[in-house]
Formats: C-alpha cells, sequence, structure tokens
C-alpha cells in the first residue's frame, strides 16, 4: 500500500459487474476507499433470467440495468467501460489496450462462460448463452426454425428444422429445454397454417447420469418427470461428438437437427491465468480461505473465476448468483475493515476466513413446473415454480425491473403469450424444397 | 382473374406487413378470399415510436408485434417470411429468389426510407431510423459517446464526442434532437464523474426555411421554440455536404462531430419500380384514383410507397401512419365488394376514388412539449404532448404493447429515468488521448 501516499485513499479497483463485483461496489459504500468498477459492459446483466430473453418472454432490457445508474449516487464510485487485458501482479495495475490503471486493492470478478471442451469450432452452430447478444440470437436461430419449417416441402428436412438439441442440463439446460417445449405446444400452435408446431423435438443431452447433477437426486427425477410432461427427450451419461450445420453426433447416433444449443461446461474468464497463480482445470483462480490470491493479500477473486471453498464444509461455493454476492460483499467488508484500521493506526486485522451460506438453489421448467432445494428440502411443481419467482423477482437489480419482469409474467401465465417474439439480426431463411404455395 | 379457377377463392396476395398491409389485410377478415400477407420481417413495427427505442426508452419488443400473431385467428389469412425479388406483372406473380407465387390481387405496401441523396457512402456513418436494428445501433453510438467522452483527455476530441448532428427536421428529426438534448441534461449528468453531460452539442439540419416543413408555418415555430428550451442548436436553409468519421461540413463551416444521425430526404421500397409503371422521382408508385396502377386494375400500391393524391382535395396524400392506415383499409373495401359482386354474378362494380381523411398531425419534442395540428388547429407544450401521447398509446396494434409503453412512459416522467440504457453489440471504446485515470 505504498501508493497509497500520493493518493488521498486507498483505491479499490474492482473488474466485472456481474454479482460479486457489483455487490462488491455498493459494500464499499461507506468505506473510506475509492471505488473504481471496470467492465466492458455497460450493464449489470441478471444472469438467472437470461434464458427468458432467449426464449422471447422478456426483454433484454428487463434484466439489464446500466452500471452507471447503479452507482450514480455512490459518491465514492466510479465507472469505467473498458477491457482489461491483463493484470500486472508486481506492479499491482490493470493493463488496457492504451493505458495502465494502479489499485491498492483488486477485486477480480469476471466470470466463467461455458466450456465447448476443445471444439470452439462448435460455438458457430451451437451458440451458448452469456450475454444479450447470445440471447437475440438463440431467441432469432428459435423463431426462425418454426418459420422455416413452414415453407418447408421435404419432410425430412421440415422434421430437421422442428428439432432442437440443447446440450447439458444443468439449470440453463433445462430451463431453456422446458421454455421451447412449452413455446412449441401453447404459444405459437395457431400462429402457423401449414405446419403443426406441437410436433417439434425437444432433446436434451446430459454427460452424467441425471439432468441437474449438481442437486440432490430427487430434484433430478422431479425435473425429468416435469420434462417429460413438456414433451422433451432427455438423454443421459450421452456425449455429443459431432456438431454441425446439420444436426448432432451423440455417441453412435446421428440425429438431423437445424437447432443446437450449448449450455455444457465452464470455462472461466481467461483474465484469470494473467495472474500467474494457480488455477484448476477450468481456470478457476484458486484461492486462500480470504478469497485473496497467494502471497497477494491485496489482489481477490471472487464469484465464479474463483475456486473457493467454504470454510466451514470444506465444500467448493458453487458456481451460483448466491456464491458470487456472498463473495463479493465478504470482500468489501475485509477491505473495509482493514482500510479502517490501518488508518486508525491499528495495524493490519486478522481476516476471517469466508464462508458460504446455502440459501438454497432452484431452476423452473415451465408454466407450474420447477424444482427448488431449501435448506435441505426439496420441492417441485407450482409451489417450487411459486418461490421461484418471488426469490427472483426479489433479487432483480432494479425496482422498474421488477416491475415489468412481473408484468411479463402475469402477462404470459394469463394469455399464454410471449410478448417479445421479434426476429431481428438476419431474417433470411433458406428452405431445401420450397412448399409449393399455389397448393 | 382468370387462374381463380384452378383455386375456390380469389387469392390476395399483400406484401408489406406495415400500417397499410397488416390493416388491409385485417379489414380483409370477413371478405371471401384468401390473404397471403408477406414481409421480409417478422413483425409489424411501430414506426413513430422508434425514435423512443433508439432513445432507450422503450425496449423493441414494445413497438414491434409478431404479424402471425395479429392475424392468427383470421381463418382466411396466412403469413409468409419471405423477401420478395419483383413483381412480374404480366405473369401475376410475386418472384422469389427460389419460386413463384401468383396472386388475383395484389396489395403492393413496402413502404419508403430516408434518402442519403446520392451519398449512399454516408449511409455507414450517419445511420437512419428505419428498422429495430437501426434503433438499437443509434442507441449504441448515442450511450458510447458519452462513456467515450468520459474516457478522454483531449478536450477537443472530448467536445467532438458530445456532439450530436441531427440531419433533417421533420418528426424523426426533431424528436431525436429532443429526446437526446433533454437525456443529456436530466436523466445521465449524474452517472459520471469527468464529463459534464448537459454541455452536450445537439445540432439540428434542415435544408427548407423553418424546422417540420409539412406543419402549419405555426407549429414550426412553436416547435423551434421547444426544442431550443432544451438547448437544441437549429440550423435551417443549410445543407450537409460531406459526412465522415470525423464530422460534418455545413456550407461552409465544418462541425466536428462524433455522431452524425440521418433522418432526411425519402426514399420508396425498390420493389415499386419492378412494377414497371410510372414512378416520382423519389420512386413512389403514381397510382389512379383507386390506388391500382394503370391498366392492371388487381395491383394496387398503398402506403408510403404510393405516390398518391385525394380524390377530394387533390392534394398528395402524405407519408404518415393515417394515410397508410386509410389506403390499406380502402382497396380492402374494394376488393371485397369486386369479388363479393362477382361471386353474386352482378359483375364489377364501380370503384370510388380513394379519399384521405386527415385527421391531425403531430410530433413530441420532450417532456412536456411536443406540437399538433387537429383540424387546422394549432397546440403547443403540455396539451399537445399528452395529446400525442393518448393517440399513440391508442394506435399501438397490441392490448399488451399499450401498457408497457404507458408504463415506460409513466416511469420516466415520473423518475426522469429511462429503463433500456443498453450498450448492446460493439461496446469497444476508441479514445484520441486517454485520460489519466491515476488523477
Amino acid at each position: 500500500m505504498t501508493k497509497t501516499a500520493k493518493r488521498k485513499r486507498p483505491r479499490v479497483v474492482i473488474v466485472g459487474g456481474g454479482f460479486a463485483g457489483l455487490n462488491a461496489a455498493k459494500s464499499l459504500r461507506k468505506a473510506p476507499v475509492d471505488v473504481v468498477l471496470v467492465d466492458r459492459r455497460n450493464h449489470h446483466l441478471f444472469q438467472p433470467l437470461l434464458y427468458q430473453v432467449a426464449t422471447a418472454l422478456l426483454s433484454p432490457a428487463d434484466i439489464a440495468t446500466p452500471i452507471r445508474k447503479v452507482l450514480n449516487r455512490q459518491r465514492n464510485a466510479e465507472v469505467i467501460l473498458a477491457e482489461v487485458e491483463s493484470v500486472n501482479i508486481e506492479r499491482q495495475c490493470l493493463v488496457f489496450e492504451s493505458s495502465d490503471f494502479e489499485f491498492d486493492y483488486l477485486i477480480l470478478a469476471t466470470g466463467a462462460t461455458h466450456s465447448y471442451f476443445g471444439h470452439s469450432e462448435w460455438a458457430q452452430t451451437a451458440p451458448g448463452l452469456k450475454t444479450i447478444e447470445d440471447a437475440t440470437e438463440i431467441r432469432r436461430r428459435f423463431l426462425i426454425a418454426f418459420e422455416t419449417a413452414e415453407l418447408e416441402a421435404d419432410p425430412e428436412a421440415r422434421r430437421a428444422e422442428l428439432t432442437f438439441i440443447v446440450v447439458g442440463a444443468g439449470p440453463t439446460g433445462i430451463e431453456l429445454a422446458g421454455a421451447m417445449a412449452e413455446i412449441a405446444r401453447t404459444v405459437i400452435p395457431r400462429d402457423f397454417r401449414a405446419i403443426d408446431t406441437t410436433t417439434a423435438r425437444v432433446v436434451l443431452v446430459e454427460g452424467q447420469t441425471r439432468i441437474l447433477p449438481g442437486y440432490p437426486e430427487k430434484s433430478s427425477t422431479d425435473a425429468q418427470r416435469q420434462l417429460e410432461q413438456l414433451g422433451v427427450e432427455i438423454l443421459t451419461e450421452t456425449f455429443v461428438t459431432e456438431v454441425d450445420e446439420q444436426g448432432v453426433r451423440i455417441g453412435e447416433e446421428r440425429i438431423d437437427a437445424g437447432n443446437v444449443l450449448w449450455a455444457a461446461g465452464v470455462e472461466a474468464s481467461p483474465l484469470g491465468a494473467t495472474l500467474g497463480v494457480e488455477t484448476d482445470r477450468a481456470g478457476h483462480v484458486i484461492v486462500e480461505p480470504d478469497l485473496s490470491i497467494k502471497g497477494h493479500p491485496d489482489v481477490f477473486v471472487v464469484g465464479d473465476l474463483a475456486h473457493a471453498l467454504d470454510a466451514v464444509t470444506g465444500n467448493r461455493v458453487p458456481g451460483v448468483a448466491q456464491g458470487a454476492i456472498q463473495m463479493g460483499n465478504y470482500v468489501a467488508r475485509v477491505i473495509e475493515k482493514e482500510v479502517t484500521s490501518i488508518l486508525n493506526g491499528e495495524g493490519h486485522p486478522k481476516r476471517d476466513p469466508f464462508t458460504y451460506k446455502d440459501k438454497g438453489t432452484m431452476a423452473t421448467i415451465g408454466r407450474n413446473k420447477a424444482v427448488a432445494v431449501v435448506k435441505g428440502t426439496a420441492f417441485k411443481g407450482r409451489i417450487a415454480w411459486f418461490m421461484w419467482a418471488v426469490i427472483h423477482i426479489l433479487f432483480l437489480i432494479s425496482f422498474r425491473n421488477r416491475l415489468t419482469v412481473m408484468f411479463s409474467w402475469v402477462w404470459t401465465y394469463l394469455f399464454f403469450d410471449r410478448g417479445a417474439r421479434l426476429i431481428t439480426g438476419d431474417s433470411h431463411i433458406h428452405v431445401k424444397v420450397p412448399r409449393d404455395l399455389d397448393q
């Protein structure tokens, strides 16, 4: 903390405006520090509802809030829109394209994305779901598949257009699969004349022995039954070995499918590796009990980028919103306590290790269909679905978004409608054999 | 109508799902015809509010409705998502990329766009506002300008980033300019630390002698005064002669500006020219008093694509939503009457010529600021603004959109907030001299 001398107060730089970074910034509002939050996007994204943008229920703005707006009344906070190229630990600075930026404390919270397990060439054909752009692209592909099928005369090509493969049966995978099956069966059948959208095939592929592998076994069974009620086909212990424009190969079987969506694997943000400390296989940064990195007590890694252990149970802290929020808040408290103590001439206080409070996990499948686990008790169906809805509304970052999301949900529930069925971007349709429109 | 023999009922093909085309389709709901609406986009777009998407007030889905959804209960209607390449009048068919499609009646309603007056190379630098993609791109540029200025140390480069040129002072131009000035002055000042967003310059450039040239002179004066209250600089009788990345040349003067928006000129859809009949200079198809084209009573051109005269006044029907709606409904009535009469063995009835009912024009400038002309009486300020709001809510195509738009307006009015301040697409920032963040 030698550099602090030339500035009035220590500077805490946070990289990433997700759950971890934004909560760290907010928790530092009364600390005697200058907070600088750096993100390459201008908005905080409420990731748990991103699949609802991909499935035309919500608009992007319903789940995204400008980071500047969230922090605009916090006098000790500044926001910078920029992409960080690397962290230089020795010089205690962030490296940007054309300048450097020093920090006294660093909180790295740049998250993780899905992983194509070494097949990055699949990304083009099988998009994942991490950004607003991903969500509107998936929405485009999903909607245009029905438009294409409506104009396609070749039965096999039409069948392939109406086949949706979702790879990975974690929460995002089951939420996407459930929503797509539900839309095909209840929202759009009336819209088409030549095709029966209720015949659309949604196939959910999972490598492990059951869907929702991170959940208790009962929840997996409950989720499977509810998905099957919606007509979703589930393949477990099955690996995708080939992905191309025509479909996928699953073990020995080939499925012709015009639409493949990727919701499998985890790959940590590449910024973690630039710290030069130990990471796990997926690139998560191994952190100390206080979430700092070895040998650098002023550099913390939080959220999905961290490989952190709960000090009480010794279990890995899961890569979920609650974990990120708790880690962000914890580090903010550590820093505030330390800076205050140093200012008061009391030296460095001892840091208590991070402990994770599991407040429950839940995933939604469709109308009145969900699974939830709260304090060891498993819930399913309407009650789980209602709990899911209440929790997600409460955790939305802005009051305005709570209102608009609630409105969209009530509307969809009442009228079996989805308000954001927009195809943006490329609307061009490619059919193999054009339907004879004169018939 | 010889081809009708092989089909049960005459086929009315409508190209374009804007105000004219969609209203024609809906008005034919009880006619003994098969209606096929063809559009290259899957949604009807409420163009009059598109500038509110560009200025982060509304989300795209708030003003766009899937065409299929609008017509899904209309049993005699079918929707096709496809791009029409040309019309073959002699063979009475539409030509698609890979097939043809015959019609008995054709209603061409593919609209118009802005015109760069022969400088199509300006489109890249100075985007216009016609599609959802245009709106989100303008929103991106508008928001990223402030982000860039916040990080820019060079005072001239910063000045240029905060200079917004709007070319063309018709309704779209004044609405964009007013909204941008208002946002810079009332919505975002608190969000930034290094720049004062209230110093942003919005310059509105118009070639004619006054802004809103299509309106009565009093409205132009009223609009000018209200825009000036918001700090908009207005240049009339001024032509832009150069547009590049650094700014614009206006007559002899050069203005450095990082942001140029185009809202000038009119250029009709190129599909009109493929009819092979007379068009005016902007490519509008000259139509007969019954809106059909010369020599082809079964081919109609409606909406912004048509150069039509009001049978009562002899005046040109203006290119506004009301004109398009009335033309679409009129042609539907002509066709229904004719087909019914022929079916009843009564032969072709005489067609009454089209007459336009001017229900008033209005444009909004900002909070409590607008101009309106209804039955020759000019209104301004809060009353005009309120009239504008009520009319636009009522004309939205879906009830759901009425609710969401109303909610956004009330929210913005109460809290001086804009809910859709999302930068999507390229968020990369280019600064000339990076600000020394260590200061």
